[in-house]
Parts: C-alpha cells; sequence; structure tokens
C-alpha cells in the first residue's frame, strides 16, 4: 500500500481505510514500506493462492461494499480451505472508479475488518489505482500448512468416494435472483439465495481437518461436475456422481419441485464455494466424525473410478456425460 | 490461473501462454491447482510485494506487449530490491479487454518468459478476468531474503549519506516524449527516455549487496523527492538534498541545458525505479567496491540530519522545500 499512491488523497486513503487493518503481522510494518516480510510457521509451508473479483461479473453494482470486500476475501479463503491451510497474510489491489467515496471505502474496510477476525489473517499489503472500468478487486491470500501436506486437485484414486459440503447450485440462482430475470420464489429463499451468492462461507474448518485424510481437494467455483472434472484430469481418474445425493438447499429444492430451474443447472453453475473432495472408504467414519464435531453437512455423492471424465447418473438411472459446463445426454 | 476461467477459451489460454511459465517451482504445481505451495531457503524470510499497473496511467495502448509484461513485472522486481530480496516467484492478475488477442498474449508471456530468466522468478499462480475497462496487471512478487534483515524505509539515522543509483529524471521524461506534448529533443534522445519509461531496470544487485550496510532504501517511483520523503516520515529523519549532485543522463542533461525542462521535474517525476538509499559515511568505500563490481554508478546526493522533510539546494545554494511532488521556494 504504497508507491503507486500518487495523490496526495491516496496517501490519506491508506493511512485512513486500510493501514489498520495490518496491525498484527510486525512484518507488514503498517503498509508504510515498500514490501513486508513474513516467514512460514516452523515446520510449515505457505499456500499461495490469487483471485480477482470485477463488478458486473462476480458481484454487481449494487451490492453492499461490506460484501463486496468480503467476497473478494473469501473466494480466496475458500482456495486455502481447499487445500489444507490455515489463512495468514493477504495483499489486495483495488482498482477504483475515480468516483469511488469515503462511505463506500469506509464499509468496505469494515467489510475486510470483520473477515480478517473471523478467518484470522491480516493486510500485509496492497496498492490502489484508479481506473475507467469497473471496480475490480485482486487479492493474494498465503496460508500455511505442514510441510509437504498440502491437499492437492491431482490425489484422487480409482475407488475413492466423492464427497461434498454444504450444499450446490445456492449462488447460481441467488445470481439470477438478483437480476431481472428472477424466478418466483418465496422472498425468504430469495433472500437466502442472494446471501449465498453475495457473502460465499469458505469451509476452511473442514478443509483444515482433512489434511492427510482427503485424497483431493477443490473448492467448488466453475460449478460441481465443471471442478470434478478438474480433479479427474489432474488425477487421472473418471467420476460417477448420482445427481439425487448432490445436496440441495431447501430453497434450491422447492425450485426444482416446482419446475423452475434443472437440477443441470444447479449442477453446472458456479460460485458456491463449497468443498468437493474425495477420500478412501475406509475414511468414512472419520469423516463423519469431523462433519459432526464442526457442524458441517458433508454427503458422499458418488465414486472415482478408473478411466476419465465426470458422469452424473439422475434420478431414472440414466448416464449424462458433462463436458465442462455444458453436458450431453446419452 | 484456474478457476475464474469460465469459458473453454481461458483454460486453453493459461494452459498455453502461462503454464510454461510455472515449470523450475514445484509447488507452482504446473498452475493446475488452486494453489501453490512455497517455502523460503533455511534462514530465510519471504518478501512480499504487490504492484499495478494500468493502461493509459503506467503504460501507453500502443506499447509493445513484451515491454507491458516486463514493466509489470519489474516494478514489482523493484520494490524487492531496494528490500535487498532475491525474487523467487509470482502470482498474476492480468484484467483483460475481451477483445485481446492470441498475439498480443503470445508477445505479452514471452516478455515475462524473458524475465523471468534475467531476473531468477517463476510464475506460481494468477487469475485471468475480462473487463470491458483497460488493461490491468496486478503482480504479486515473493523474494527471499536472510531472515531479519529485510532493509526497510524506517532505518535511516541522521548524518547518514543519502546515496542513489543510475540517473534520475528519465522515465518521466519518456512519458513526455511518449504524447503529442513530447519536447523537441533529438531522435536518440527520445528514444533512450522511452526506453527508460517503457522498460525499468531493477538494480537488484545493487539491493541484495546493501542488505546490512544501508540503513534505509527504496525505489523511485513516485518521483526522487517524494521517496526521500518516505524514508524521512519513516525514519524520522530530515534530508539536504544537492540538486546538483543528482545525477542526469545526457538526455535529460541536454533537455535541462535547453531549457525544455527544470531540474524540479526531473526531482519529482516518477517510475525510475532507481534505488535511493541511506547508508553511515563509513560505508563509503564499501559502497564504492560495491558499485565498480556490479558496474552500477552510485552518486552521493546529500545528507539525513535531525528533524524532518526534504529540502533541495539548487545551484545557486538556496534551499527549496519539496513538498511531496510538489515544491515551493523560500
Amino acid at each position: 500500500m504504497k508507491r503507486k499512491a500518487q495523490r496526495r488523497g491516496e496517501f490519506d486513503l491508506i493511512a485512513k481505510y486500510f493501514a489498520p487493518l495490518a496491525r498484527g503481522e510486525a512484518g507488514a510494518l503498517g503498509l508504510t514500506d515498500d514490501a513486508a516480510w513474513l516467514a512460514p510457521a516452523a515446520g510449515h509451508d505457505f499456500v499461495v493462492t490469487t483471485d480477482a473479483i470485477v463488478e458486473g461479473v462476480h458481484f454487481l453494482p449494487g451490492d453492499p461494499p461490506a460484501s463486496i470486500a468480503q467476497k473478494a476475501l473469501r473466494v480466496n479463503i475458500s482456495d486455502l480451505a481447499a487445500k489444507g491451510a490455515k489463512p495468514r497474510a493477504y495483499v489486495l489491489t483495488a482498482i477504483l472508479p475515480s468516483l469511488t467515496g469515503d462511505d463506500w471505502l469506509a464499509a468496505f474496510a469494515g467489510g475486510l475488518k470483520q473477515d480478517q477476525k473471523r478467518f484470522g489473517l491480516t493486510l500485509i499489503g496492497g496498492d490502489t489505482v484508479s481506473t475507467r472500468g469497473p471496480l475490480t478487486l485482486s487479492i493474494t491470500a498465503i496460508g500455511e500448512v505442514r510441510c509437504g501436506r498440502m491437499v492437492k486437485r491431482s490425489g484422487a484414486q480409482a475407488g475413492d468416494d466423492v464427497w461434498v459440503s454444504g450444499t450446490i447450485g445456492d449462488a447460481g440462482l441467488g445470481l439470477i435472483q438478483s437480476t431481472p430475470q428472477r424466478l418466483s420464489l418465496t422472498a425468504a429463499h430469495s433472500r437466502y439465495l442472494i446471501s449465498r451468492y453475495q457473502v460465499p462461507q469458505p469451509r476452511l474448518g473442514l478443509g483444515m481437518a482433512l489434511v492427510g485424510l482427503a485424497h483431493a481437494c477443490i473448492d467448488v467455483s466453475d460449478g460441481l461436475v465443471a471442478d470434478m472434472g478438474h480433479i479427474c484430469t489432474a488425477s487421472g481418474v473418471s467420476m460417477l456422481i448420482n445427481s439425487a445425493d448432490v445436496p440441495l438447499s431447501r430453497a434450491a429444492a422447492a425450485a426444482v419441485a416446482a419446475g423452475k430451474v434443472s437440477i443441470e443447472t444447479l449442477l453446472t453453475s458456479g460460485d458456491d464455494y463449497e468443498l468437493a473432495f474425495t477420500a478412501p472408504q475406509s475414511a468414512r467414519s472419520r469423516l463423519a466424525g469431523i462433519a459432526a464435531r464442526l457442524k458441517v453437512k458433508i454427503a458422499r455423492i458418488g465414486r472415482a473410478g478408473e478411466g476419465e471424465g465426470v458422469s452424473v447418473l439422475d434420478g431414472d438411472g440414466k448416464a449424462r456425460q458433462f463436458e465442462r459446463q455444458g453436458f450431453t445426454h446419452f
């Protein structure tokens, strides 16, 4: 948070809104230097991830600034969760339209502050630049995992169970409910789905508990089928998913039951930020214990096998081969 | 380099242009995972910095893609240099107008590849998103420095010599020469100045050699006077700079001699990416040895003292107090 701040106002902005977020990490130097220093805890590697969100693509112009801040941070924390890493620090590049006001920034920084406390990480640097384009936020997050233990996409084995946390498809429906094309659902269901779209809930505790237990893990952001495809590709396995076993929220289930949305749409819509992972069958009872202890729902939705690609069994027992976001019937 | 790649084309783009840049760092996993793992060399801290560059602000729409790539990377490498850190890895967020073509991307990746080899760092992750706004590149760079030895802005002491590498003001003139407001200089001088604006030369060897020798260091990006002000603020010292001692290139000196630009403009224009640092007088001979060994010119341009603020002595021996980018005569 420093050098590109070429106008007096940007130095003030950093001092006022962002420097307070750097407390608690000595190497951040209060955002007063060119860089921060950081060393992992003894016996740990750093895990580094980066994700950007763009107004009009990943959030909507009218979304509350605190929600936007939290989405920017949480999509990164979700990546750390998927790798079993404990969040430690992050840097933020805020690419702001020139008319971004103090009220917006104060609320935005407030959202970051809340989530720093909730997820245990600290701002250690950043950059603010002006744009004539849409508001864009790029975050690089750094977490810690025991040396050599990062949970990868590439470890799935034929015979593994396939699991997913929480419920699937809510964020995609929440995006639809945020637009003029919204479906006629109950107000309570709409509110729930929109909140799932606006503010993801990274499954951090679960992800950290999966270290040494899950063979492969990913966070569901491109859509369940696409993300399972990423694990299949990286691991050299195939997957069969039983669509009837994929957990849906009451809101999503009601929308499906009323014929307003198809299960295919839910399985291929993004931004859920649940964890999808594979584990050996021998891990079932330990996984049940972890889920109960953390009060996180996990569901066993399929099986990894030899070969390649993701197949989905529909309710009638017919297999559909999905190809990335799209899908084709057999 | 993964999740936000929601279109088939973006996966291909990553595989084709960016994944090859991840070779050489095992933890990068070929950009096929949600995150990378990274551990510092034994006895070292990581140094983390981030900087974004925006089309129309930090580079011009017609600039060569390889130069844009190198500027994006080098402004970050320059920060690492100023902290005495050896570059190790970086993540890239590329915010691209939707019409960005394959030719542009190939040349852009080529620029990154050249600089990775030159400066010894590896791409370990990133994100690509589309924008309707200007092309924007945000990089987070990670370097290594011996534990506890990062050179800060805050270590300057009253009595220290003030030093600067290379020549000052070239990049600011290069920006002017890139616009319709260009000054009438010789073609060779113009070309030189424009190259200084387009492609900074981070003083990496010098920065690493200054560990344990310089009391404080910064890279000159806001402008020499403003950046010296940052050291003064962080260190609680004042500075007196002799403008006649500030090194100018032949091109800049010719422009000043011809009355086309003032020395004040050169001292307050940004993007030079030279190192400005303070060191005790006892370090003079060692600094001379380092400069000779590395074939980098360094010049002693002033002295730190008690108090606060940066004063500049002009050629007539009159002191001017500069206030940030601007300045006021006494």
